[in-house]
Order: structure tokens, then C-alpha cells, then sequence
């Protein structure tokens, strides 16, 4: 356990079943989550104290579980997938020992708390729901939960790890980049979904530049994305997120890369509240126009309207960072989490198959 | 002088020629920028320390005005061409006592002073060039430069009050409006320029609601606008700059209105960074898009290409408020306080002479 460690950390993405961070002088491996298979234990990275300590949480009950979820001590739609995974095999080292019905109605309970912590990414209902169906064909034998939890935590770090090789042959020398939020490896097991293309084409020595909206409310990347960036030596700045617009209007971008929370079968993309400007901005300077999505995240049978706008507390508008309050106390303020975009915005999904338009994906999928 | 006065404070804006403050059971008559005769001194709500704080500063010297403008005490585009003219005006009392061409030097070194400490912004240049050349030919007599100064806090207040005429007409019962920054009362003598509509046609009984960017870095939107709003009674919420995007696309904006620090001959308007970003998702989701624009903000002999884009300390995006370091230590940050938006993507431009388009706008003034 690492607690309060400073800022000074490097991720080295070289490996593939293992993250090192280094802070200062010593390097521990790690993933953004882990799973202790000694002490039937989950880890988390607490990303809310990012970039300036970092502390570890353990979680041995799947009741602390949804919390962790909640108040984004883990983010980003792959990571809080896998975590509601993790936290179904918590649940089911509890129950272990009784019959199998019973052990079913549990895991469906425990899914339900899970699943109604974020409702807007996909992931979470996707890999859970996939963990469940496998895990009740094996009968709810422990170690097989666990190697399927494994299983699910391996392929979505290796689809990760294809969108970099995919995405990377998008980025030439001194390209200009516009990425929002953070679709790090924070935000997943590893490399990332929008980062991953970057960590790869920089590891192959293009040099580049990212322009990170820093994304108010939480802001995830002027926290976590410059930080990831930084660990990578990857040349970058922080811009506030009204500035997107401008940086394109001066010819400053051209190329915008993001992530994604789910992806529908009617023709939308759901992702971190400012996404959309970006992407009717970006169309207005014909700006290529990329989401890396992992296949956790499109959901073909889910349409927009089935999905719900996660709606989060009005006091991370109306304070920074839950601290100071920055408007006058009466004045009240909204906070939907996520919009939606037209996938006809999108210029391409890079995807573990590769960059593909909509259409071929839908071909691909159905 | 008032000093930390607590938040419960009311403007009204009935009176012509006051602004009325209410704290608490107290009513004070002001206005954001006020002219002390007696003492001859220039006085400024510190808009730094709002909502929270209600502090006014006095200016004796025109030395400490250029710093009060660029930490922004007073801001704003029609606010800080009006303190610039007083700051002239404080230089003029220092050297009323020399020979003309003497003043005439020291008017011009403080000119030049005032003027680099904003360069976006047009009001502040225009005005005091207006000042400096009708105190010019009556050779620099003091009482005819008070006299000239409080000619201008006047017609300015008056073109706000006129903007206000003429935009409220703009605004139908049950509208949802989105302005952006301050371009309120608090960026003007009085009224607003974007605002101005929004108290006129609330005291016209109009009931509407407004969405309130919170305009990072500087929180513009969030700190003042939402406390005008509060204390005129207007209904609103505060959104992140990214969540504007959003709403458009739910239909829950039907109307824009923004401020201007500058509308060039050439078919260009420079506004506070985020504004070009809306007037593009605007015109996609083919929402009006109106700008409040007094005469004092245009220029038909400026261009885009000699106006300035002031770019400010990379410590405004690194921090909240200059407080909390938001970012890793070493992660830096670029912040460019304004964007440029051509004028074919505005609806039209609410002037003190009605609600006119650009082309109008030519042939009236040229």
C-alpha cells in the first residue's frame, strides 16, 4: 500500500500484464485495478486524489462496492466495468457456501446495487451481465468466477492495448491533438481507450502535441489526463473547455480523439458532458473526428432513449472540487454528467478490429 | 465604504441614474463604476471577492488604475472603457497645473499604460481616444474633463438602457436563454449589455429562465451573472461551459445572448473564449443567436488581424480561482481570454438603435 505519495509517478505502459508507476525512486507494478488473488481482495487507485496523492483503497466487501463507484474513486466506463465485476466476486466469496439458488439471488441483488451507480455507461451492465451468465453455467464454482473475473479484466486490457496499435496510424509527426476527460488508462485496466493511440504512437517516437480540455465539472483532464501525460512525456496543455472552439478556429487542431460510455444501436454515442460541442465544432472545421471504443462499450441492442443522462450533484458545478463555493448560495446550478452525439458526426470508431466507419461496425456486430 | 458586506444584496434597477444595493436592512445607492467629485476620486466594486464579498476601492491616483483593470477588480468591456477614461481624468487632476503640452505628454504616457492592460477589447481604446480629443480642444481644463468623463458614464449607462429597450422584445414568455460570462450590470455602468434585455423584459413581467455558463478560468458567469440574476429575482441555473452543447441539443435553449468586446469592420466579433464554441452549436441546432453590442464596442476601421487575442497567466487554468493547483505540478496550460466568431453566425446584434444585423450595421456607421 502506497498512501500520499506525491505527484512524481511514472506509468510505463512497456509491459504488457503489468503498469509500473514509479514514485521517486521505487517502482511498484500495478494496474489502475487489481485484483489480490492471495487475500480475495479488489484494489482501486483513488483517482479523486489524483494528481497529487496516491493512496490505494482494498475492498474485501462488495457492499463498499457501489460507493467506490458513485463518488468516482474509480471512473471511466471500461474500469467501473471491470469493478462491478470484481465486486460480483466479492459477493459470491461471500456466499460461497450456500445452494446455488440462493447464491443466484444474491449475485442478482448485488447486481442491481452495482448497476444502478452509474447508469449511463454500458460497460458496467455489459461485463456484468457477462460475468453472471458464464459464472451460473459453471454452477457458481468460486475459482471459476475468478478466472472468469480475470478473464474479462485480460480482454478488456488487451482490447485496450488493440486500439492503440489501431489508432496510432492516425497520428503523424507534430499532429495537434484535442482529447477531453480522461480515456486513460485510468479510466481503464491499462493504456487507455483515447490515450492508447497516443502512448502507442509515442512509444514509436512521433512527436505530437495534446491539447487537454480540462472537462468541469470533475475535471478528469486536467487531473488525470495531464498527469497520464506527463508520465509520458507526452508534450501537452490544459485548456479550459470554452477554449476547444477556439484552438480549432486558429488552426491549432487537427485531430480530436475521445472516449466513449456507450454506443447504441440507433446511431449515437453517449460521452463525458462536452463532447458533443466538441463534435459540432469539430464538423464546422472539418476536423477529423475519432471515439476509441472498446467492444464493452457498443451495445447494438440499446438504443438512445433506453439510456438515461446520469444527472450528478448540483454542488460540483456550484463548488470546485467540492471545496470553495464559487456562486452565491441561493443560486442553483445542473449537472448532466454526459451527452449524446450523432454517430454521423464521428469521422471514425477505432475500435480492437481496427477504424471503422458506423455502417461497418453495425455490419461487423449484427 | 463597504467591506466584506456578506452576499444578500439586492439591485435595483429602476432608477435612472442609481444603482440601489441592498444589504441586508441597509440600502446603498451606487453603481459598479462611481465618480467622487468632492474627493475627486474614482470608486470600484472589487469584482474579484463577489458574490461573496462586497468591497469598494478608491482611486486617488491614476498610477494603481491600469493594475485594478488588469487584475481585473473592474471588467468588462463598456465597465473598463469608462474606468479608463476616469484613470485619464485622475492623471489630468495630477498635471492640471502644467502647460498644455506638458499634459499633453502625461495624458499620453497614461493613455499608453491603460491601454496595454486589456488589448481585446475596444471600448476601453475608443473611449479614452474620444476623451483625450474633446479635452484636447478645450486645453485640458479640469472642470471640462470631469465634465466630458461623466458624459461618457452617462451615454454609456443610456446605450445600455436602450439595449435593454430594444432587446426585451426579443424575449416571449417561458424562454430559455443562455448567455455566456458577465455581461451584466457588473461588466457596465449599469443595466448590462446581455443582461440589459433580461431585466427589462423581467420587469415587464416576462418569466423566463436563463442558463448561466460558468465561464471558466475566471468564473464570470458563475460568480456574477448568477448574482445578478439572483437579486433581480430572475430564474436560472448555472451549467459547466460544456453542458451548454447538451441543452441545445434537448431543446432547452431557444435563445442566446452575449456580450462583445469588439466588432471589427471586416465581419468579426471577439468575445470572452467559449463564445465561439456556442455561436457554432447555435447555428447548428438553428437556435437565434444574438449579441449585445453598444456602440462603444465597435470599430469599423479595426480588423481582425490588428486586435489582439490577450492571452492570460497559465495559473488561471491551473487553478481554481488562483487557489487549489488543479493539474500536476509540471503539466502547463494555455488560456487565451477571448475567441473570434465571424458575424454571419449572429442573428443579429442588439444595438441602442434597435435590433440590427451586420450589414445594417455597415451602412449605419459608415
Amino acid at each position: 500500500m502506497v498512501k500520499n505519495a506525491g505527484h512524481k509517478i511514472k506509468i510505463n505502459m512497456l509491459l504488457y500484464l503489468h503498469v509500473r508507476i514509479k514514485i521517486k525512486d521505487k517502482t511498484i507494478e500495478t494496474t489502475t485495478i487489481k485484483w489480490d488473488h492471495e487475500n480475495e481482495k479488489l484494489i482501486l487507485i483513488d483517482q479523486r486524489a489524483l494528481p497529487h496523492k496516491v493512496t490505494f483503497l482494498e475492498y474485501s466487501s462488495m457492499e463498499d462496492v457501489p460507493e467506490a463507484i458513485q463518488t468516482m474513486v474509480v471512473r471511466g466506463a471500461p474500469a467501473i466495468g471491470v469493478t462491478g465485476v470484481f465486486g460480483l466476486l466479492l459477493k459470491l466469496r461471500e456466499v460461497r457456501e450456500k445452494e446455488s439458488n440462493e447464491i443466484a439471488d444474491e449475485l442478482e441483488k448485488a447486481y442491481n446495487l452495482l448497476h444502478a451507480t452509474r447508469p449511463t455507461a454500458v460497460d458496467l451492465e455489459k461485463m456484468m451481465k457477462e460475468w453472471l451468465s458464464r459464472v451460473e453455467r459453471k454452477d457458481f464454482e468460486w475459482s471459476e468466477g475468478e478466472k472468469l473475473a480475470l478473464e474479462i479484466f485480460g480482454k478488456s486490457k488487451e482490447e485496450c492495448y488493440q486500439i492503440g496499435i489501431h489508432g496510432a496510424k492516425l497520428i503523424k509527426e507534430s499532429d495537434n491533438i484535442l482529447t477531453h476527460c480522461n480515456a486513460g488508462a485510468l479510466a481503464t485496466i491499462d493504456y487507455g481507450t483515447a490515450l492508447s493511440p497516443m502512448r502507442i504512437a509515442n512509444n514509436n517516437g512521433i512527436n505530437f502535441h495534446v491539447w487537454v480540455d480540462e472537462t468541469r465539472p470533475r475535471l478528469q483532464g486536467a487531473r488525470l489526463t495531464s498527469w497520464e501525460l506527463f508520465n509520458e512525456d507526452i508534450d501537452h496543455d490544459v485548456i479550459v473547455d470554452g477554449a476547444a472552439a477556439y484552438f480549432m478556429s486558429v488552426g491549432k487542431v487537427n485531430l480530436v480523439i475521445v472516449g466513449t460510455d456507450r454506443v447504441t444501436g440507433d446511431g449515437w454515442f453517449a460521452n463525458k458532458i462536452g463532447t458533443h460541442g466538441l463534435a459540432i465544432a469539430a464538423k464546422y472545421y472539418d476536423i477529423p473526428f475519432y471515439v476509441a471504443m472498446p467492444w464493452s462499450t457498443f451495445m447494438i441492442s440499446s438504443t438512445k432513449e433506453d439510456a438515461q443522462i446520469e444527472e450528478r450533484s448540483a454542488d460540483e458545478v456550484r463548488k470546485c472540487l467540492q471545496g470553495h463555493l464559487l456562486v452565491n448560495e441561493e443560486s442553483t446550478a445542473r449537472n448532466p454528467a454526459f451527452d449524446w452525439t450523432k454517430t454521423e458526426l464521428v469521422t471514425g470508431f477505432i475500435t480492437p478490429e481496427g477504424v471503422l466507419n458506423y455502417e461497418q461496425i453495425l455490419e461487423l456486430k449484427s
